[in-house]
């Protein structure tokens, strides 16, 4: 096939968009089984679709209205959880990067959950998710794996729950300061020294995270976050608790980054009032991530290259 | 919750993304009890995107060139037929709808398929999913029928096969010109007459649909094309086979509607470059189809109105 930056052949195409549609499968599966409702969730959106960094979002001309494409479902997920509990989406998240590499795509399948109470309810939520996903691999897929020459017993002993440690800890493994986002090298130098399984880091600072991950309350410098970091892939899942108290977040949205960057685009707080009106009617404690499926798909290939985890990579050179 | 174009109480929206959520999960049990393969689409894309009536695409600036929404994955599904057989996608498709009524959304969900042979094969899996999706409905969400005050019997009664009728034989019916398109009204009249069930027309005239519909070859003036009507909704499913020979296709798609509006958007033949290397390396007689989510919703719901269809209904004065 053409039109596309990455060369493959076809039998070795084939065999990842099928690993990919297995690993739809063994994640819905898991959700089905746990209660999850699917939300469908929109695209064009206004302020509320994005993620943390306006600077990358797409935008468009809607009648006029300035919109954007979606980077997360996230806050309208949320705002199904009080009466719904536990609530699933799977969609496209976009964003505009302005270079082409082996780390970004302008667009992947973003799997995202919400779910009533912590982080710890989450993160075995997480792990649940990753080891189905897994499962249907091995189970499954044994034809493919053998095409794309994945090393099964990689994947064999990956057990939960997984390894736990918190930022603090891991910028301390790293010799880096305070405050300091993980750069790819600085994960991939996690999961070597921690036996090249799943890691989740957690505990991270305040000011570096989206405005709406609920404050620690005994430690108010870090958050109630955790991402989960896979071998080759790095960074997979981004995941926290909520803000759920009405005026703590319209606090807390005030004084981000995002916010500022929101300003700087003409928007005002108004652009998140549908939010704060559910906040408002009263919300509950809760949690909830984004698993990025070309991640997890680069971590089960084994590749370092996320050009090589989907159909149809897109990015800055490869539209078709 | 606020923000949205139309008022619901909080139980009666919970029971419509439920069901929602169900149709998904009954078409989805459908695919994989089938061997259908799920393909991830682009949704960013050039003019491939495109369904029909490059009017209500949604444009966009992708780093200095012309994007557009996508309409459809049809084409880019289509690229694995001849090597995966059975394939599907599931996803958003955008339109620029300038008017805000109770038809039209700014955005829906499109479950598309692509198979292998026929137009009688098609029909047999459209039936067969529209199947699954109500006896999913019947047997797991009676709390949520009984909410949105369902008509269980009516959805007991369908059976498959469904009707077919030719547009001819619909037109006659109608007291239409051949070439007319039908509308709203005819939909509606067409159920009515034809006992209030699903309903297939088939074989449309060539001119009114889109470019790669396969000709029938006995009757060159009609394509293999067939549209499900439902009770409420009207057209819900479009399909067709596809033409799969390269010199034919070019024929076609040069004389098309859609290349002439192409044209007038600056752009030409090598914007579909990568769709006629697939048919030039070698396609296979094929034919598939796109389900108006949003559309048989409305059908299980009994509604005239699609902005009841869903959580987040979009149009051009709901944007959140």
């Amino acid at each position: 096939m053409t039109g596309l930056s990455i060369q493959m052949t076809d039998d070795k195409r084939d065999a990842v968009v099928k690993i990919e549609a297995e690993l739809l499968k063994g994640a819905r599966a898991y959700f089905e089984a746990n209660g999850f409702t699917e939300v469908v969730v929109p695209h064009i959106t206004r302020a509320t679709g994005s993620c943390e960094n306006m600077d990358t979002l797409f935008g468009l001309d809607f009648f006029g209205r300035q919109a954007y494409l979606r980077q997360t479902g996230q806050l309208y997920l949320e705002s199904f959880v009080p009466r719904l509990g536990r609530v699933y989406c799977v969609g496209p998240s976009f964003r505009a990067e302005p270079t082409v590499d082996d780390r970004h795509l302008t667009e992947f399948t973003l799997v995202e959950i919400e779910l009533p109470y912590d982080l710890n309810e989450l993160m075995g939520h997480i792990e649940g998710t990753i080891f189905s996903m897994i499962q249907y691999i091995l189970k499954n897929k044994q034809k493919e794996m053998e095409i794309l020459g994945i090393d099964k017993r990689k994947l064999q002993d990956i057990s939960i729950p997984f390894k736990k440690i918190t930022y603090e800890d891991a910028i301390n493994h790293l010799g880096l300061k305070w405050g300091s986002d993980l750069k790819s090298k600085d994960e991939h130098e996690l999961m070597e020294n921690f036996g090249n399984k799943p890691l989740f880091v957690t505990h991270y600072p305040r000011e570096i995270k989206f405005f709406n991950m609920r404050k620690n309350r005994k430690k108010p410098e870090v958050v109630n976050s955790t991402d989960l970091l896979l071998p080759h892939a790095g960074e997979s899942v981004g995941s926290a608790e909520r803000e759920h108290e009405h005026d703590e977040l319209i606090t807390r949205l005030k004084e981000s980054y995002m916010f500022k960057q929101l300003e700087k685009k003409g928007g005002t707080l108004e652009d998140f009032s549908w939010y704060l009106d559910v906040l408002k009617k009263g919300s509950i404690p809760h949690a909830g991530c984004g698993f990025g499926l070309n991640r997890i798909t680069q971590f089960i290939l084994g590749t370092s290259d996320i050009r090589h985890s989907t159909a149809f990579p897109q990015n800055m050179e490869s539209l078709i």
